[in-house]
């Protein structure tokens, strides 16, 4: 009863980068998600839905844009004394807090698939939204590259499952500890003295990461003195020698025509480290894992550009890829990209314990995802609407609540037209607004002699704008129908 | 790369009055929120996901607890330009903002249902949590109280949906124009000058809310000079004489043996307030609407007691109870209670666009509904995990994946153990900890003579804890099976 001051009206907008989803976007999304985490609980992963507010502390600083480390949350503090909280920017913090806090009672191996919005405090551009869908599985505990292998194959299963046929994808694994290998030949990392060379490395991985965007040149630029970009700005390089470098861009370009090739040369490139070593032979076993359950080249192959851009992998990465193409917004046709990727990562969790925790897992980008299904046409942007009951006669309303209820017992999506019924036209509008694939008129003549008229939208959506009540009524799509078999023929109308 | 600063380990802990839920806690959720939402789409409701963060300006000051009108939601200011945003504490206030945003391409009316975590910076207390979920249905735009008949019958069809049989729930209908004739008749209301005594009527209507919890002399009290609770606080009261306190109660009370009788009662206690009058009328025709479509006393009732602590509402109000009986946490049976109510509020969105937008709506509280279906017995804590392929041999990993690769191409659940394999015993409290219907073992002899062991860990539960792999092996809950039988099998005794 409280009467809100005078003031001056709010404005009805989004906060800037926030969207809102309607309809068939929240129903085809949640169909989406329904499918993979049918998938995720077939490979024995459990759901976990952790908390969307973390205490800043738990969260760390893991954003890929590692340039900004202060950014990139929405964070506030109640009062001086409080914690400060934010809201999680992705789902693998949260879930190395949710293992670390219940270690004890959680099983392990622990196999967890979680989906929901994270938010990133980022500066917004078109379809890039400051809240956005993860969908994540992870394996905690398992230090076995098997685990690595099966997120790869449930990746594949996934996207097949959602409506990617074989063929349109690739799943490409590398390892970061080949990349290390190489590192090591080319000098920009001693195994005896992990901290040096740390920044540089971290150049190299952006670099690499960005082979898809800036090309060989870009990346060797980067690798080198730097680079100017096309509006002038200058992005400091690692400084590599032209040796060095030569050695980074024969690891990313190491890919063969077949796993075994590329096995082999990757095998000569680490010659010498004893980690690259070990990294070639983790890809060889996952690509045995993978061999021996079906999955093949048409399906995963070993891929030496792929490196990720967050810091914290130290094992296998991988990446899924859809392989076919589309037009980009100039009409020029392109791959569609990754959707999907994630890595072995052992030390998110030792942040809390102490201890290191090995883990591995992927990501879906679900937003993406959808965007490629229906650029496959394997999604409609529209829903078909509810049947809708027209109110010819305010004083009917009962009587048109008690037809939607048969509907509806019948399984049959209904409803009365609760506007102002005076305007008949804005009725008809309405139900063409929801995509209605049937009207169901009855005014007091029809109703004396106990019928109700159906009129199938679909083929009369044309007229239905402008044509009077007498023309939309005469319509060939409209059909006279006995009250009594009512539910009955409109179930067989809607097939 | 970037190496993380040597500094204290982050706390591994939710932030106070957040949580985690994990497996069975999320998957029975999602099946409730399948099952509701199902309800509203048959009815016509299109699915909406509004950003969970808004401008404060466009969330307004709705919480129910008017008396802290800074608190209750969580704000921050990215800079001191920007605007102050924060997360959303229900589902009403945004569907407002959205509404008015798009007004010009929504049907009208809109119907439109949201699930989804909303978050409240309030005190958090056992079982009341900062983050939890809402599931609403509105329908704004429709004047009718046909609207409001509408949300009471789908409340109700959707308890008995979730699996509430009826005659365990009852849907309570008032009118908060009912309640302001009455508070006309008592002299706290007064048409001519709808500001004067608003600080008097809030505390009416929180007084009347509270009737469950504090019975009739507590509310009495609140009604007159104030209320001394039992640790001594004082809450200052609305100042009525004890004549106009009598009106007040007489309301409350007003509730009959029938919908019939109950009606006749009110209309004696709001003679000469044409709002009461019109109230009491909305009343009649809501219970009309209702029985029209079969819902009857056994499901939906008048009565004048509810009326809902929010302070936007403005003609019909509804609650769903539970009416059975649970035990409280002194063993004491009491009444379930409310898990879900609404009401019209025609000035929610009036508040964007200036011009009132009748709306009506309601909101279940899900973790209310779930802890009902529980205490009903129609929700199990747990779910049956996955089978369990066990490791005996850490060399044949590739042929334990394509077992159940097998299993999973069959539609059954099934997982290989990915810790360390060396100790069995862990491998099998691994199992238990899953709850894993069935382990599968398969030694190198078993392989060579290929079988495999099938081990029924429902039966042998019990025992798996302590037993050696011999005693276990040997246990009559397992059975032999031929490799190339094992799916048919495995599908069989999971039945």
């Amino acid at each position: 009863m409280a009467k809100v001051k005078k003031q001056p009206r709010p404005k009805a907008v989004t906060p800037k980068g926030f969207r809102d989803y309607f309809g068939a976007e929240v129903i085809q999304r949640k169909a989406m998600l329904d499918q993979i985490s049918e998938v995720y609980q077939l490979y024995g992963f459990e759901a976990l839905e952790s908390s969307a507010v973390e205490t800043v502390e738990a969260l760390g600083k893991f954003l890929p844009d590692v340039d900004r480390p202060n950014e990139g949350v929405f964070a506030w503090q109640e009062d001086d004394d409080a914690d400060w909280l934010a809201l999680r920017y992705d789902l693998t913090a949260p879930l190395a807090r949710v293992y670390a806090q219940n270690r004890n009672d959680l099983p392990t191996p622990y196999r967890r698939y979680a989906m929901g919005p994270v938010w990133r405090n980022e500066k917004p551009g078109p379809g890039r939204f400051r809240q956005f869908y993860q969908c994540d599985a992870d394996t905690v505990g398992a230090s076995s590259v098997a685990a690595d292998a099966e997120i790869c194959a449930m990746l594949a299963d996934t996207l097949e499952a959602v409506g990617i046929p074989r063929g349109d994808y690739i799943v490409r694994v590398n390892n970061r500890k080949v990349l290390n290998g190489v590192m090591e030949v080319a000098g920009v990392l001693d195994p005896s003295d992990p901290d040096k060379f740390v920044t540089e490395r971290g150049v190299v991985l952006r670099a690499i990461d960005k082979l898809d965007r800036l090309g060989a040149d870009g990346v060797r630029a980067l690798l080198g003195a730097g680079r100017e970009d096309d509006s002038g700005d200058f992005t400091k390089g690692a400084g590599l020698s032209d040796e060095q470098a030569e050695i980074v861009m024969g690891f990313m370009q190491a890919k063969r025509d077949s796993g075994a090739a590329t096995v082999a040369r990757l095998n000569e490139l680490v010659t010498g480290s004893e980690t690259g070593v070990s990294g070639v032979q983790e890809l060889e076993t996952i690509a045995e894992l993978m061999a021996a359950q079906g999955y093949n080249s048409d399906r995963i192959e070993i891929d030496p550009s792929v490196v990720r851009g967050l810091g914290y992998y130290t094992g296998p990465v991988y990446e899924a890829e859809l392989t076919f193409e589309i037009k980009d917004e100039k009409g020029r046709p392109r791959q569609f990209g990754s959707v999907a990727g994630g890595g072995r990562y052992d030390d998110l969790v030792k942040r809390f314990t102490g201890q290191e925790v090995p883990a591995t897992g992927g990501s879906i980008g679900v937003d993406r995802l959808l965007a490629a299904l229906q650029a496959k046409g394997r999604m409609t942007k529209e829903t078909v609407g509810p049947v809708i009951v027209t109110v010819m006669d305010r004083d009917r309303m009962a009587h048109y609540q008690s037809i939607v209820g048969e509907l509806r017992a019948a399984g049959i999506r209904a409803e009365v037209y609760l506007g102002n019924p005076k305007n008949f036209g804005n009725q008809l509008k309405y139900a063409d607004k929801r995509n209605a694939p049937l009207a169901i008129i009855e005014g007091s003549d029809e109703a004396e002699r106990g019928v109700v008229q159906v009129k199938d939208l679909v083929l009369g959506a044309e007229i239905a704008k402008t044509a009077s009540l007498e023309e939309w009524k005469g319509q060939p799509a409209q059909s006279e129908v006995k009250r009594s078999e009512l539910v009955a023929v409109i179930k067989k109308m809607l097939g």
